[in-house]
């Protein structure tokens, strides 16, 4: 079997069963996927299941419980819970249909009550889900908010490719064609340009119009893991006018300063217009170096930030823990 | 590799890439997975997943478009959209926390309208979100009432097991402890007491209190696949004070005259009484005993229902078929 980016060899007792004990690991989350002489398997009888593709291939999750019952921060408690709903809109855009996976605070139903919106963004290998069924987004934020430790607040994940959604019709893998409403942005590297177009002109607008949102850039955040978290680097320190707030974990960026000169332009005008500037990122993550770097270039350059370095690799059992310290920060 | 229940041998070519040729196939969606050396499999580069565990492990799902680029009844085609929300609740019956996948109409948010409720329970294997994410029954209906072919109604999927709610917190994959609202009903088997008692006595209740529902045995359905279907048989034929129509797809009941008496005790009473009672079954679907048997005790009886008999396998390219020739006759 594998766990937490080790692998441990598995023996077979006199009834053919194979196991392994582990552990104690500590209350979290966990990986964990079969290797079977070299072909990677699932786990045939959990139904608990991070999807995923590509280099983040599917795995199996399990969840460490505290010895002494406690629920953790991520778990349902019995509090009031907020609702995620799944809308289908089609991307002028990328002229494709696309889902959004979207969490309404709790009373968002019964009230009238406008809140702030957090753009949060999976990493390479996920999809639009992934935050709320494997990241427990929502969960994470009915406890914060049901403690009185985080504003109740929307949060909206996108699909992070320039691509067709998954599960809503004949399958389009590649870049489909954009349609009339993609427009390059200096800064924002090719690969990056379609979903960015699509987040800008399609997702906010539908999200405005249909939630109900408070406007005005101090009152939306943009945050991603991963491949989401170099989205929210590129995509956010080129739009200081839409968001105001920056989550970046475990990715970062090399030279920020030559790729975002006017970002960088102003030290003391960046610092009095944006509100949270925040980089994570594990000391055993592959990311690490990025992260560094584009900490490094804050600081050389005076901008307020801040870099946490925490313990942990790139795995799901950081980004839980990254957005519950980091939603209690945000639209202060 | 293996497809539509047929396992198809792979070769190698001098770039040492695997691959086999099969098809044409018609235009609907398939489970694959890849067989290697004995060891079952996912695509890794595939991220359309079917979620399952047991006898019904995870597959990977290939949608085979049409040749003329025509969109499919189960696609999201540029129609008004309903919304798929997650909820959350904490089931009184069972003592643990579960989620509802639950669609409500286009037009819901914006209107204050009432709609009936088809609760609509998923199979062996599957889980809460597999109506939704791998049946599509929301992109079903959505194109059913964009061509007014079905009335607009909710849909509600509960989790079809005793137990608590996958993703919601330490995992509790055994029956947990009933609550006090844990009461046995006369013909329904011990193994689903728990289920019934939390669909009767916690989602119905918290989805009439939280939406709007048309109120009335008349305006709920009752239906399911496999062993949700089986569930549709046990609690349905129960409960005609609660659901007035009834859809068992891949299930039936041997001997349910027996079984069952007070539903068949007076023929014309539930023929007056019940609007709809729909059994379909494929041909080559390993239920199809039990689906005649059941069909044989309702046509003894004298009981009205309509029982068909299509091609097909105990798959989701039948089920998706299924509600969308089911959907159409609700409550008229």
């Amino acid at each position: 079997g594998e766990l937490d980016g080790k692998t441990y060899p598995m023996t077979k007792d006199e009834a053919g069963v194979w196991s392994i004990t582990v552990g104690p690991w500590a209350p979290d989350v966990y990986n964990y996927q079969f290797n079977v002489d070299g072909i990677v398997a699932m786990d045939p009888v959990n139904p608990s299941v991070k999807l995923g593709f590509g280099a983040f291939p599917p795995a199996n999750l399990v969840e460490v419980p505290t010895t002494d019952g406690a629920l953790a921060f991520y778990d349902a408690k019995n509090v009031p819970h907020g609702t995620v709903r799944i809308e289908t809109y089609h991307s002028k855009s990328l002229g494709v249909p696309r889902t959004l996976w979207i969490y309404t605070p709790p009373g968002y139903d019964s009230g009238n009550q406008r809140y702030p919106v957090l753009y949060l963004l999976h990493g390479a290998g996920n999809v639009d889900s992934s935050w709320m069924m494997t990241g427990r987004a929502n969960l994470i934020l009915d406890n914060l908010i049901a403690e009185g430790k985080a504003r109740p607040m929307i949060i909206v994940n996108p699909l992070g490719y320039a691509r067709q959604g998954v599960s809503l019709g004949p399958e389009i893998t590649g870049t489909p064609t954009p349609g009339a409403g993609l427009t390059a942005q200096a800064g924002i590297p090719p690969q990056t340009v379609g979903f960015a177009n699509d987040l800008l002109k399609d997702v906010l607008p539908f999200v405005e119009s249909k939630f109900r949102t408070m406007r005005g850039p101090e009152n939306r955040a943009l945050g991603g893991l991963s491949m989401g978290g170099g989205h929210t680097v590129q995509i956010g320190l080129n739009n200081t006018d839409t968001f105001r707030s920056l989550v970046v974990m475990s990715a970062g960026a090399q030279n920020a300063e030559t790729t975002y000169p006017a970002f960088f332009a102003d030290a003391a005008a960046i610092n009095k217009k944006m509100k949270l500037l925040w980089i994570g990122v594990g000391k055993d993550d592959f990311a690490l170096n990025g992260s560094n770097a584009l900490a490094a270039s804050l600081k050389t350059a005076g901008i307020n930030h801040t870099f946490r370095l925490t313990e942990g690799r790139h795995e799901w059992v950081i980004w839980r823990h990254y957005l519950n310290e980091v939603a209690p920060l945000l639209f202060r």
